[in-house]
């Protein structure tokens, strides 16, 4: 299996190191896609290498899509290709999870008309008025949506982003048995 | 179940920021202890809370020591409590995982003797002349002893700590059951 980090510069540290490894010790492959191939600078300036850009990032490969928050949502949510990943992920019905101001991308790909979410609670009303319904838990899942508030969610994030892969990957393999 | 971490200023994000999350989704209380309470700065500037001060951290009161490297480590080796610590829970043969620069806390508390580790490669000479034997592998795993080389290795570090101490917890039970 194989999971897509999007993200760029002034990503959230936590939200995106702890995702990342995770996935990996999961068995997962995962890759991390920025606007640019290389060097990605977190908001306290830690670098990851993203080894795809956006537009090399071909959602069908994945059964999973993480979104970290900080400043990389928002610089996401101008440009055309981020936006594309997002629409194509919610299209295929693939699990989605996006944390803090993760909501933010999702939102600007107008993919949360009537679904709950969670997220940085400054960006409640911004998300509202994308026709999401917002809720102040730790985690919120919404038939393929996972949404949590920030790093101190992570725990939770995590547990529920993986329940709804093994779910996902056991229908599957239920599908293929019939 | 509880784990303590034990780190200083200029620890390395991700040793640290994995670990603690990981063990919390794991359904673990995870304490931080520092040589003060409260803020510790990472080598990029991420900031952690540590509740605890290394005096106030009482191995009695956990499964599992972990030790993030970074520039932290070689701090805490002239620290008379982190010493005291790293003893302690080598004394009760409590598993710890240390990883990068973290087994050099470990060899300056004299715990390493005849021991076989990994670290990272920079300080393999150091380790070696406080009687520990250095083995190039993402992983080593000798008794209650984990160690890793850096956090590429997370995921590994990760999945064989947790082994260690669900063997442990089983243990235990088996130990309460005769």
């Amino acid at each position: 299996m194989r999971a897509l980090i999007i993200s760029a510069n002034g990503y959230e540290e936590s939200e995106l190191l702890v995702p990342y490894y995770r996935l990996l010790e999961e068995g997962l492959q995962v890759d991390i896609a920025a606007p640019r191939r290389g060097a990605v600078i977190g908001k306290h300036g830690y670098r990851v290498r993203a080894n795809l850009s956006l537009r090399e990032a071909e959602p069908e490969r994945y059964e999973l899509l993480v979104v970290p928050g900080g400043k990389a949502p928002q610089a996401l949510s101008a440009h055309a290709a981020a936006l594309s990943v997002v629409k194509r992920f919610f299209d295929s019905g693939k699990p989605v999870a996006a944390i803090c101001h993760g909501p933010l991308l999702l939102a600007a790909a107008g993919v949360l008309k009537a679904r709950t979410v969670t997220a940085h609670e400054s960006v409640a009303h911004d998300l509202e008025k994308t026709g999401a319904r917002y809720e102040d838990s730790e985690v919120v899942v919404d038939g393929n949506l996972v949404t949590s508030r920030g790093p101190a969610d992570l725990p939770a994030f995590m547990r529920a982003a993986l329940t709804l892969l093994r779910a996902r990957e056991a229908g599957e393999f239920a599908a293929a048995a019939v």
